[in-house]
């Protein structure tokens, strides 16, 4: 007997039930896209290597899968190079496509290559699969879905103050209350840099203060001198180390903290239109809250950054992140396009709702009504109802061989299939069938003329 | 200035208006799915190498795009096969992955990986894109979505029957009217070569019966005699040449001329088992037609054999297709499961609906309402309006910026949005809104507290 197949390493089967709860987070998404005037484009699973390479640092160029060129053209393998020890210039010998890695640089070669045709600003969103050729591990796949939204073409902030609402309006739908979306601004992480006089130690000293939690202040402080901040610029940003209160207290702080820098007065300034707008607006379940030690994609955002948190208890990183950047498509030739966006953690987010038990318990109910097939004519009968009550827009079907009841009710039940009906021979000749309910076990017997009534409007009943 | 990006030849990028038509055809399909019982499933978009290589024949090896293996991998490269000029060797000394050619053969994979988990009869369906490094020219795709649904494990013709009407279904409701539904049967086929004495010319044989149409009962008969078919076999099957009437009389006539042959007996009475119960079942728009010359897939199915063309005037190949195999799982080792499926063209569905102008107008309406944005307090009161249009389900978004009116206009204008909002100073302090309807060019005034009565239900007034 041969050994089973199986699949790549990082790689995914979805069975039925898993599809189904991962479109029912997809389509969640895509409502709360659409209901905010963003419109879905789709790029080619795999771009030219030269859109790609470059564009993720040296660690993601290394992680991109590249297609191996077709046919005869494997000849024109650069064999020196191999000799050579070259091997990233040898594999560039063999392939000219690789496939995507995020949908941002497409989505960035998109709107260069469209630019004519498209209508500016330009609200996208994109839900597909990425590629990355991650070392497999626990919860690390090399095939995930991205699903991003993101404007391009305005600097306006109102932007900013619909992506908090979407992100609130998207987790309140999936039922899951409670998440915290996390702010910061670039310009606020220059204006601290400026105050402690070191841009190029900033990363270190927001990384130390992330740990305020866990060493205290006087263990960030100690790590901040280690990694050479002076005591000096620690002392001119204390009020971080105090960083509580309101959303509306830790703006007034940040004022005070930054007024000596501009570029840091003009981040509280987007921050502060931000949270006020949104505290008129109103939030259904999120929190908003502002975080000095967000920095995520540090030389990538250029304005607001954005992060959310599961609901406290729950072990998960962000499930979700963005921000505002200058600079998308200069790297392909169009300068001066402002975007901002967010994008949607799929993989996380649907094991958050596993933990919590928030899929709606119906939605892997895949088949309404099952007809147990007693043979040809039986049967035939049973295909009458089974159309009508398909178009009455119910999902239903006839168990397809006249096998032993025993065997059609053990598939209903793994069907998990809330109703079974029942047309056997004393049944034809009567014109009746019986419906049993698969829950309560309960068996009713009504007549064919209502079989509609019945089972057409709710399968409730 | 760098010249525009591009994307690899035979790939493309969908826009906006191309992704909502695309997924009115998916949802068409995947509802009519899902009220037929079938489970979606997905599998991942590459398969290990040996999974696929071997199982489309030569050509289609040689279609398979495949993935360079990663870092230090490619130091494995087999030189002495690129010297022989073995390039296929060459090839797969760099790669252990393959991108997948189709849905069938993962599938089959899938069903022998996951059989102790999967519920049989099994009555999948699957939308995912596939890769073909076919040479692109016009209509021809590197990358292309299949849509297929199969029933394994049951050997019943009522799954022939239901997926007949499922073809009727989805294009009724794709008001795509008219289409044919063409049927033949393997055991028919092999039932003619018995009755002509010449397995071997059978492919020969219905390719000329297949232009009769064209050149005429002289002109098929010639071509036979050509290929090696005697005088004396043609004439046993001489009703062929005049193959028409009824689906009933063909059958006749099928039964008459297969008598002699117990497996093309068989044949006729599964297609006459299917034709009967269509026959009583009724279709909503589609045409069942007997055609003996069909014979696509001739090596893989074993039974039914289904084809779909596009309505007559419509230039166009099939639109659909599929059958029952009775051999799927055993290249991976799991006997005697048989299956039958069909599949849906999308491209060619969405080159047919475009032609005959059949898209809803409606659908590529991604926005419903646009509000002018005037400055800060008049934006902030549409935001508050556009929170509660979202929340009654309504597509409704703030131009970003103050721009100039015209800009604005021009963006709704393109945009294609029935609805514009004008809030504007004077329109604030009354407490008032402008709707300008923008097909009739009217403006009307109403009242704030009017806001969802006119806008929040319908947006056709």
């Amino acid at each position: 007997m041969a050994q089973k197949p199986s699949i790549p390493k990082g790689t995914r089967d979805f069975s039925p039930v898993e599809v189904v709860k991962r479109n029912y987070i997809f389509d969640t998404i895509k409502g709360s896209f659409q209901r905010y005037g963003f419109q879905p484009i789709e790029t080619p699973s795999f771009e030219k290597l030269d859109t790609l390479m470059g564009k993720y640092g040296d660690e993601g160029d290394r992680l991109i899968f590249k297609i191996l060129n077709s046919g005869d053209k494997v000849k024109k393998a650069d064999l020196a190079a191999l000799k050579d020890g070259n091997l990233a210039k040898f594999s560039n010998s063999l392939s000219e496509k690789a496939l995507k890695y995020d949908l941002t640089v497409p989505f960035a070669r998109y709107v260069v290559q469209h630019q004519n045709e498209i209508n500016f600003p330009f609200k996208r969103y994109q839900i597909q699969p990425v590629w990355r050729a991650d070392r497999p591990q626990h919860g690390r796949f090399q095939e995930f879905y991205q699903c991003d939204a993101d404007v391009v073409g305005s600097e306006s902030l109102w932007q900013e103050v619909e992506l908090v609402q979407l992100y609130d309006e998207v987790f309140s739908n999936l039922k899951l209350e409670g998440v915290t979306i996390k702010m910061n601004n670039r310009k606020i992480l220059s204006g601290i840099a400026e105050v402690i006089g070191a841009s190029d130690k900033l990363i270190d000293f927001t990384v130390a203060l992330d740990k305020l939690d866990k060493i205290g202040e006087d263990g960030v402080k100690d790590e901040m001198l280690q990694k050479g901040i002076s005591a000096e610029a620690i002392e001119k940003v204390q009020p971080l180390f105090n960083f509580t209160g309101t959303n509306t207290e830790k703006l007034a702080q940040l004022t005070k903290l930054l007024k000596s820098s501009e570029v840091g007065t003009k981040g509280v300034e987007e921050l502060s239109f931000i949270f006020e707008n949104i505290e008129t607006l109103g939030l259904r379940s999120a929190t908003l809250d502002i975080d000095v030690t967000l920095a995520r994609g540090l030389n990538y955002y250029t304005g607001a950054i954005f992060e959310v948190a599961a609901p406290e208890g729950v072990k998960m990183g962000s499930i979700g992140g963005g921000g505002r950047y200058d600079d998308l498509t200069s790297v392909f030739g169009l300068k001066d396009v402002s975007g901002v966006g967010i994008s949607f953690g799929l993989d996380r987010i649907y094991l958050v709702l596993e933990e919590l038990e928030l899929f709606p318990e119906t939605i892997t109910n895949t088949l309404d009504i099952l007809f147990i097939n007693f043979g040809e004519a039986e049967a035939l009968q049973s295909m009458k109802f089974i159309a009508s009550l398909r178009a009455a827009g119910k999902n239903a079907e006839l168990y397809p061989d006249a096998a032993k009841m025993k065997k059609q009710m053990t598939y209903a039940n793994n069907r998990n299939v809330p109703f079974v009906v029942i047309i056997g021979p004393e049944e034809l000749t009567a014109s009746n069938f019986v419906l049993k309910n698969m829950q309560s076990g309960e068996q009713t017997t009504y007549a064919f003329d209502d079989m509609l009534k019945v089972l057409g409007k709710s399968t409730t009943l």
